[in-house]
């Protein structure tokens, strides 16, 4: 493997896969990307819809190390804090963080992973081919099977290395689990919850109908509507609804009059902004939220399975892309050893990496439960109020969980999810006890929190608990 | 469903199937019940071994229920604890409780289903077939496509309900996931230990070669070796072993010599009495241990998964049969409701049921991890000295998880699990800090432990944990 000229097959070409292939171009490999879908910088794929998503300094970190930071920092719309929207529409800015310079993007799925097909293209020993579906992989001769869209003709590749991108329904990972050739540890659990896409569209002059900056959030116990703004003026707007429990759901929302009275009546200020929600509603469909973990993600040093192939989770944090980015940035890490062979390499790369794609995984449940429900739970206000304080007083001294797992690109997931949580239980817990409030001495209540938190952390560790 | 003469088709007539078979029988439903085995009472299908397993209250509740418990307590070989054997042979008698009617059994899984069959049979409204196979199961149409052993022909036989307890690879499961007809939430989690079966043969008298009345254990940190009685004076020997990892492991396991010296220098005195042990290690199967969860279980009305085909779990709190067969018991309570439909009774069952089963494979995890390792760890035997004793002086008032867990049926797992692992946290915790100790004042002790775990159990309420 130490030789450069390699040949890895990358099958699929969204966005962890595209980076891949950028970033595996860069250290000299031959690399083949097989991508199921036309070439999206040439063809109208999402019928006029671009779908946004959540960038940060996980994701950001990726694009520093393959240095195209400054491009992509241009695709980018800062949300400094969570815009709450409540029901008679009064509106609450929750600033992600205490610091100034932390806060999260908006940015176009469809820019950013066009880009990264050009970056990547630019490398002479990377070739990407479009309309070109994986039907299955034989990982044991480490050969992928293909149908042409255009041709309608089958065929198969060969390589030295199969790296499968190719998302939460991966052909290489259904013909791990079918082939049963190894025991292959496999979940897929669905939310009761699913969701579907509507928009806000601009001004007639171009302009944003509500505030630029912010991740809306109408939060409502057991639904909720977000948006997140567009370069062009609109906002992509999401509804997560149960599928078939509650007075309203997506079994029951049938009609034009049963919509726009469910708006009325949770979202009446979105539904201003909204009078195409019932063509939106009707024409667009309604998606599950699942998670996907499984183990192992390789087969010996012949295959490997990264980003959402490997774990897909729920969008509640923000993290999804930024997760399957990482991805990246440690695998480069683990090829900067100098290892053996694949197998050494995909050992170890999963060996440091699974346990934080599986805490990613939970923090992403967490925080349907949060957004939809604690943000407007009054200790849970308060937690947010002392942390905010502690974050701008004691920078250096204090993050949240969300802070620690969206803005501490250099510690891992796990270890965010165990201190944040832990920080959590000790802040609740002293605000219910009335040990600490919330016009209490902040450096003290830091004092209190940090000690409380290390006695929670210590407490588990004694019990023998993860 | 109110009528009787609805036809119930059952799938498996394992310990559940039959068990089941045996309770809608009595209930006056027209039953028939597929297995792909031959019928275990006639055809010695097992090879000359009788596997056997643990049998406790939640089973026992279950047998009550058909009134068949005089029945099985003659099939059954008590186990006061777990005998500790160190690797200088030297045993300690660990009892599973401080109350002397608390203790666990060894049955034959073989003679418990020939008895279930024999009185299910008794039943004019059941009837049994052997060597049917299912192959799928269309849950829209509710019928299931069998192939029949002898004839080698295929045939599809249509009911008002189909209940698949065809175990942990449910061919129903297989077409719930495949079928891709509703969001099936699934897992399959393998360990990385596997196990092998070995035997201690009786002496030449038919008796027992070690102490009958417990459940050896041979713990060693990484892997371990069980003993559980027979009637017939043998024991049936488990190995615990990685699969791949560690100086030894089944992949390196592979000649006479390395498997003697493996033994000889872990399990001496095991190892005396197995003069059989090289030929039955090359013999037996490795076979995976793997849990299972899944849902929903039932699809409408039309079907639902029972016992290990809903949830199979590791063997570790020796609850796998218990658990299937109180999903028997917890069924029969939801029939008793007398609710409107079959799809009533399902969710209904479901919902009350669901949580307890993840539980008990979570507990069944746990356990693997203390048997292995915790029984031999100076903290961990002084909590179980304390809840010795505690469990004999304040029967009434003190038990333990592994009590809560095995002789309280009337609670369910999860309520054992939640206040077993918070009394678990509180006595590790106090006895890590010096707050107790194994020679303190016994009631003292009590009050401190109650305390301290309904402390741990409101702490984690106020934090929004489970």
């Amino acid at each position: 493997m130490k030789d450069k000229k390699q040949n890895i097959l990358i099958i699929g070409a969204g966005l962890c896969g595209s980076l891949l292939a950028l970033r595996l171009g860069q250290r000299g490999y031959n690399v083949s990307v097989y991508e199921m879908r036309p070439d999206l910088r040439k063809v109208d794929i999402s019928a006029g819809r671009s779908i946004n998503l959540a960038f940060s300094d996980r994701g950001n970190k990726a694009m520093k190390l393959v240095g195209i930071e400054y491009k992509v920092k241009e695709l980018c719309i800062p949300m400094n804090g969570r815009m709450l929207h409540d029901k008679e529409g009064n509106t609450f800015l929750s600033n992600y963080s205490g610091r100034d310079h932390e806060y999260i993007n908006s940015i176009s799925r469809g820019e950013l992973n066009g880009l990264l097909l050009t970056e990547a293209e630019k490398h002479e020993n990377v070739t990407i081919h479009f309309n070109k579906k994986c039907k299955s992989v034989d990982f044991e001769k480490t050969t992928a099977l293909f149908k042409d869209y255009n041709t309608k003709h089958e065929f198969v590749e060969d390589a030295d290395v199969i790296i499968a991108t190719d998302g939460a329904g991966s052909a290489m990972r259904k013909s791990y689990y079918l082939g049963k050739k190894f025991l292959f540890s496999f979940s897929q659990d669905y939310l009761t919850h699913g969701y579907k896409e509507l928009s806000i569209l601009p001004t007639k002059e171009g302009g944003y109908k509500t505030y630029k900056n912010a991740l809306h959030i109408w939060p409502r116990g057991d639904f909720m509507l977000i948006a997140l703004p567009n370069l062009d003026g609109s906002f992509t707007v999401t509804l997560f609804l149960n599928h078939s429990d509650g007075e309203y759901n997506f079994g029951n929302l049938t009609t034009p009059e049963i919509v726009t009275e469910f708006f009325k009546k949770e979202f009446p200020d979105a539904l201003k902004l909204m009078p195409n929600l019932v063509d939106d509603f009707f024409e667009n469909p309604t998606a599950a939220l699942g998670t996907v973990k499984c183990s192992p993600w390789h087969f010996k040093g012949n295959t490997l399975l990264m980003g959402d192939a490997a774990h897909a989770i729920v969008p509640f944090y923000g993290q999804g892309m930024n997760a399957s980015f990482e991805d990246v940035v440690e695998f480069d890490k683990v090829l900067d050893q100098n290892l053996d062979n694949w197998e050494a390499v995909f050992t170890t790369y999963e060996k440091s990496r699974k346990k934080d794609t599986d805490a990613i995984a939970d923090l992403a449940i967490d925080n349907f439960h949060e957004m939809k429900d604690h943000v407007a739970n009054p200790i849970f206000q308060e937690k947010r109020k002392i942390e905010m304080a502690l974050e701008k007083n004691f920078p250096e001294e204090y993050s949240s969980k969300y802070s620690l797992v969206t803005f501490n690109e250099n510690i891992g997931y796990k270890e965010a999810m165990l201190k944040g949580r832990a920080q959590d239980k000790a802040i609740l817990n002293m605000l219910a006890d009335g040990e600490i409030d919330v016009n209490g001495e902040l450096k003290n209540i830091l004092e209190k929190v940090k000690q409380q938190t290390e006695a929670i952390l210590e407490d588990d560790r004694i019990a023998g608990l993860k």
